[in-house]
């Protein structure tokens, strides 16, 4: 595996912008000391955190940009206004290959349209998707569309099932990722006809994944499978969904905890306990959104979060970089698009065949 | 309020059969002891179980029935050979006013194809939604569709609106419930148009809710709103992905409390803690989900629930039936749609005026 030389940051973008970048690739380069970072964004802000990280200072040109994109800017104002800025250099530096990969706290909306214009999609692909990592009791899922787009043709859904699966294989090292389609238990149901499509394909092809079936909501937290691929609506509902009942229990547990002196004592005694709880469910460890099915890697960081959960939106980087993903999804894809083909081609031929036996 | 008198039970759905139906409904006696139960199945195991309860007994009459509708029949399969079953009864009981409402724990495909082909939709409703209580740490909302479709127009959105705030006030009391509708955040993303259709007429027509907009995922479990509404594929996901968060973390918690002896005696002094814990996040406290839409009352009750759920779900046909829900709600309709057909009427006469403008 090629070792990914640069990295382009931007430094702007989240709630924290500098502050936390900064320490975040000084984090990423602790462990992987051959990095380069290109850090786009306040000249002086970025500076004075570097003051801070001598090593990482070594090891990193700083761009200066002076505008940046809002948190709050709408995807078309942000291709309308933001040339110049450090999202969109950040960027642009993967696209002319100065940077293996860029990292990116700001909005989401705005990343994904950016990074679509200027990097553009993969021959196949009209719309990337946004895959997550979801914490699940063995190790993280990759989960993907949450919310790049709504709604997914069965071709793209299939697409999806290849690009979740290039990613696992990517950042959890399994040659061959299992892959579920999420759906609904009633089988007789009706509609949602695009899951049935892309599952009778992705059954009938035979692909560089494990394709398992159908998987429930319930299941994905058990992490049965490496990969859970849906459309965008449900997908962003779900991960939404799973946040807000974890900070529920949370709440439950913390009133419980302190509704009387004993389980207040008892909650102090079995303080390593709580401790190892805490761990398992950091959010910071699953950080990085990846907008898959571009010419290019993009990572979204999520903007709330501290230097922690920034390298390891880096690390997921890394790990797609070193692994080469772009130019094996570019293969995988042809390969996918090839065997559809054939599969139509074939439908065809019966459904001739069968007018021919019928007029005959 | 009218109080229900006879309530319909289907004695052989779930999987524990009469050892939990009877118990549950010993146990709803218990609470309204004005209540009256007609019981559907075998009359042997009924009536061994009955002698338990010689207070329900005495205010039961045992239909016998020869055959059940199995746990795993499709939909298709209950409407054909359902005929003469335990729930198959305990619906017409409803339709035939015998009983104020009925209640199941049998499957929930075979359970709708039954209700809707016996009860009938009300006026204007081609599919009933299923609505299910979702615990919050609030008072549980209602969320609908959960599952009974896949798909929803905007006016069928509209309706599942009114139909959760009917189910609101029946059982949580509240004379105006507030309503929200379930969306991703981004608010450019393109897509879920009936979505943003809905939400425009919810926002314009003054109805008998409160209309709140929209909510996102991680919103549903703080209780912000009585009633989410979506379409049913998104809504079994977020609820079942809910439950599997929840046991995610019952896992993550248990292997907490037992990874060292220190941990493991806070636990046992925090037991108290830990019992409320159990208690605000038992799902049988909001067992029973609904079929709205349908000329007639029918609950679902969980199929692996004990008695004492199963006596929720029976609580929760109670409150509908006494609040003459389906006689409010068939009003309701009328209103909604006299009112959608008149911002129809005036958006054609607009979009005439402006036809004629610019031909002028």
């Amino acid at each position: 595996m090629a070792e990914p030389q640069y990295v382009a940051l931007d430094a702007m973008g989240g709630d924290f912008g500098p502050s936390i970048v900064v320490p975040g690739a000084a984090l990423a380069l602790e462990k992987h000391p051959s990095l380069q970072f290109l850090i786009f964004g306040e000249q002086t802000a970025i500076e004075r955190q570097l003051e801070d990280h001598p090593a990482l200072a070594a090891r990193s040109l700083v761009r200066h940009t002076d505008s940046v994109i809002a948190s709050d800017a709408k995807p078309s104002q942000a291709l309308r206004r933001g040339k110049g800025t450090s999202m969109w250099q950040a960027i642009e530096a993967v696209r002319d290959n100065e940077a293996a990969f860029a990292v990116s706290a700001g909005n989401t909306g705005a990343l994904m349209a950016v990074s679509r214009l200027i990097l553009r999609t993969l021959p196949g692909i009209d719309r990337p998707a946004l895959a997550g990592q979801w914490p699940t009791i063995h190790r993280p899922s990759i989960v993907l569309d949450v919310g790049a787009n709504i709604g997914a043709s069965a071709r793209e859904l299939c697409h999806f099932a290849l690009m979740g699966a290039a990613m696992a294989r990517s950042i959890f090292g399994v040659e061959r990722p299992t892959v579920g389609l999420l759906n609904v238990g009633t089988e007789e149901i009706k509609g949602a006809d695009e899951v049935k499509q892309a599952h009778a394909w992705l059954r009938d092809v035979q692909l560089s994944f494990d394709y398992r079936g159908y998987i429930e909501g319930d299941k994905i937290g058990q992490g049965i499978v490496d990969v859970v691929v849906c459309e965008g609506f449900t997908g962003n509902i779900a991960l939404k969904t799973a946040e807000g009942t974890a900070k529920q229990i949370a709440t439950y547990l913390r009133e419980a905890m302190t509704s009387s002196l004993l389980s207040k004592a008892g909650a102090l005694l079995a303080s390593g306990g709580f401790k190892i709880l805490k761990q398992r469910s950091d959010p910071r460890r699953s950080n990085g959104g990846t907008f898959l099915g571009l010419n290019g890697i993009a990572i979204k960081s999520h903007g709330g979060t501290d230097a922690y959960g920034f390298a390891s939106a880096i690390e997921v980087g890394y790990g797609m970089a070193a692994s080469g993903i772009i130019e094996r999804l570019t293969g995988d894809l042809a390969a996918l698009q090839s065997k559809l083909e054939s599969i139509a081609t074939a439908a065809a031929a019966e459904a001739d065949m069968d007018k021919t036996a019928s007029a005959g």
